[in-house]
């Protein structure tokens, strides 16, 4: 375990070195596993909608925000894009991606373990860190939000969501691992689909939670490393059950 | 890894069958795991001082509670035992587990691994489950938490500290592991001494840090199973230093 730790602690070095050398949105590969810079996102929750809104359904507007919304003709349809900003956007899970990317330029990642790495994390609270990762024929959202519970004690959130159905999602563990200092820190859960609201799993803290002092031991000059795993937990069903 | 959640909840639903079985503080073996069923203790901290004080050193009264105090003349002296109480006794390090066993009546437990199964976390805060732990030739004691940091939102906090000099503790690593529906939570770290505070680690929020949502996801009929296993991260050496 000793070893592995020293590996870990030197794929973070090998990070932090390659860290002085770019300025913005990066990914580079540190001792064969992807790595991703994730720059900050002021929380526009609550500020005029800046996507460039695509409307799609009839429901719009009359749907309340962060419902889960399965449509009896389709049950694909996403009526509200939660985890992002206050976007107006409605579309098929087919299209989300299309649309992360394309509006949102939220970066996509390849591989079954990649290292996320969330910089300026002493930034005030509403901020958001997002990634979408692709791994074993799906596309997951990773979202490490921190936000004020409590006035005046920020604290950080981070959850996986599948960009698929919740009976797709129960096929899949994701794993979030912190490692620094002599500690370590994993958690492990199925994860949720887009189709529930980030919001309630944050709310309900169902997710990781870290408390400001926690956070700082695991980062290193103001970025946080999250080591992400996705692995399979069942055999793939969801195509026959739907 | 679907087989071991699978033998762990096999483990936590033995645990629950005996469990009905017993009333008060009690030790059984379940799957070849040592189980310890921990009653809670409300802090008494701010009470007026409930051990049979055993006034062994002229200090005794100067120094402050939970400083880290160590005589010249001795540097396993104990000065306070900051892990339990507001408790004036004084000792050796030698004599902690003998005063913690007679006086607070602290159950002390055998094994590489074992399941700490706290009972009744709907309590009040501040409450504490305590337990010894003896492993690797050492005496370890688990200190799990419930505390109000922010006024009316309870939060639990576990952690292991050594019952010996850091100097000795630095040779280990511990693992706290709670696992139940579908999520799993893991904590590793090198126990502190209990030469240091308690208090001082938790309100660093240096520990496994639960808040009241997540411990009610891992908790089954308001109790909470940790799995708990200690193991050396270098060669013994401690000894030579000395």
């Amino acid at each position: 375990m000793l070893f592995f730790t020293q590996c870990f602690g030197a794929v973070l070095d090998l990070i932090h070195l390659r860290f002085q050398h770019y300025k913005a949105k990066r990914v580079f590969s540190a001792a064969g596993q992807l790595v991703c810079v994730v720059n900050p996102t002021h929380s526009l929750k609550y500020a005029p909608t800046l996507c460039a809104a695509v409307q799609t359904s009839a429901e719009q507007g009359i749907l309340p925000p962060c419902h889960h919304h399965e449509a009896v003709h389709d049950p694909q349809l996403v009526s509200c894009m939660c985890p992002l900003f206050s976007c107006p956007w409605e579309g098929h899970l087919e299209v989300v991606v299309s649309h992360l990317r394309q509006t949102h330029h939220i970066n996509i990642l390849q591989g079954a373990e990649i290292v996320f790495l969330a910089t300026d994390m002493h930034l005030p609270a509403p901020t958001d860190w997002i990634i979408m990762h692709s791994c074993l024929g799906h596309q997951f959202l990773l979202v490490l939000r921190k936000q004020e519970k409590y006035e005046g004690h920020p604290q950080f959130f981070a959850t996986m969501m599948l960009i698929g159905t919740p009976t797709q999602a129960d096929n899949f563990t994701y794993r979030l691992e912190l490692n620094r200092n002599q500690r370590r820190l994993k958690w492990e859960a199925t994860p949720r689909s887009v189709l529930e609201c980030v919001d309630s799993v944050i709310s309900d803290g169902d997710c990781l939670v870290l408390n400001t002092s926690l956070a700082q031991l695991f980062s290193d000059n103001g970025s946080l490393a999250i080591g992400i795993a996705i692995t399979t937990s069942k055999v793939h069903n969801s195509e026959a059950e739907m």
